[in-house]
């Protein structure tokens, strides 16, 4: 029995998600409200001591982190459609570029977002309810992220986080010039990583880089992921994001 | 015909010379000298465009980054003794290990090393000379930290690196009261990682901490690490670390 515990299908929970559906594998999806911060709360973290999402309970095996959680579907369920090279030389270029997209993409489109949505939200909450709140996260640099997404991203990071994706686009279309997809000829997790982190989002939230006209390889690998039916799938669940605030988000639906 | 481009056996090197040693693979070792900045030179760029070693050379595939190298290592090499688990549930723990010490000791370790250590070796340099050497990096990345180097890492830069390798040490030692090493039953990948990382040096590069009392499980875990034949080997290669600089280190030989 395979349950998944999520948000919203982008980012972190949308790169889980869409293995899910990409190998057809029948899982039961359990919300978790960020919103109302349920993933701070005494019976999430007696899930996940880090208090963070997306959790894969697998039969009562606990996976944390994406990365690591779309390598356990490989592993665990080999008959499923692959989207994994099973070579080692594919292997390895998934998991360099995957290592690339934690490392260097996925933190700094998250501080823009948080800089835009969270912000706005943590800014909303009265400050003694704030602190409590805050008190609550297990993670010390979840607590400072929130602190900083209350008080204002300073501009000097966030340009450094503007400069360290135009580094990743211009990298990923460098790379979609040698090879239809990011590790190579087959669709992989690095492709997944990548599309929930910067791809579907990067044209819309960052308007001044001109993705279109920088990237036109990426604006075609992002329809053909997009398009692609588990993606299709996944993208198409619940999303209970405040209307008001999801503009801030650059959603690309 | 294996070739690892590798420095001295500590950290980055010393992570993957060890399982090329535990596995029993024949490969060519050749040196890239760090205090003449080799890898930043044309012949080294050509082979890793990063400017980073170690680099690893199959048959002229070139694989790059520690954690990606040593599982390619583990796909490429399947009749060697092996050093992941092989099966979903112990792979998913490694994984969460080598993740966690990939993003959350390493950097924090090494600022502390190039604070003691580098910082000597890039403040001997002439002015001119300098910018002359960082313009040669070919990361962002590491031109910000040698010049951070050379003008001084913030106090407040290095305290929160203490911090987080107070946590890790926490971590490991917290883990090593479970199971007998870091993803369970077996040697893996995940104990090379943090052996090469901050097992190894971690209570002589910070006294303060009195890992001996704070740790006693680690302390034990790094001589069960240090005695395998494989890492033993490996240790042993050649140290051409200026020994005036040595003890900056911390180097735990």
């Amino acid at each position: 029995m395979l349950k998944l515990y999520h948000a919203e299908p982008v980012a972190n929970s949308l790169k889980s998600l869409i293995p899910l559906h990409e190998k057809g594998l029948q899982f039961e999806s359990i919300y978790v409200d960020l919103h109302k911060f349920e993933q701070h709360q005494p019976w999430f973290t007696a899930i996940n001591p880090e208090g963070q999402v997306p959790v894969l309970d697998h039969d009562g095996f606990i996976v944390t982190h994406t990365t690591v959680i779309n390598e356990y579907l490989e592993d665990a369920f080999p008959d499923a459609p692959p989207l994994r090279p099973n070579e080692p030389k594919g292997n390895a270029r998934m998991r360099y570029w995957n290592k690339f997209i934690d490392e260097h993409v996925m933190n700094y489109v998250s501080m823009h977002g948080w800089h835009r949505m969270v912000g706005v939200i943590a800014r909303g909450i009265d400050s003694g309810e704030f602190e409590t709140l805050v008190e609550r996260i297990p993670l010390h640099e979840q607590r400072e992220k929130w602190k900083t997404a209350r008080s204002g991203f300073s501009e000097a990071d966030l340009a450094n986080a503007t400069r360290k994706i135009e580094v990743a686009v211009d990298k990923v279309e460098d790379q979609l010039s040698k090879t239809p997809w990011l590790a190579g000829d087959m669709f992989t997790l690095a492709d997944v990583n990548f599309f929930a982190h910067c791809g579907m989002m990067v044209a819309r939230m960052f308007p001044d880089m001109d993705v279109p006209k920088r990237a036109p390889r990426l604006v075609d690998w992002v329809e053909r992921v997009r398009t692609r039916p588990g993606v299709a799938a996944a993208l198409a669940m619940p999303d209970h994001t405040n209307p008001a605030l999801r503009t801030f988000t650059g959603h690309a639906r």
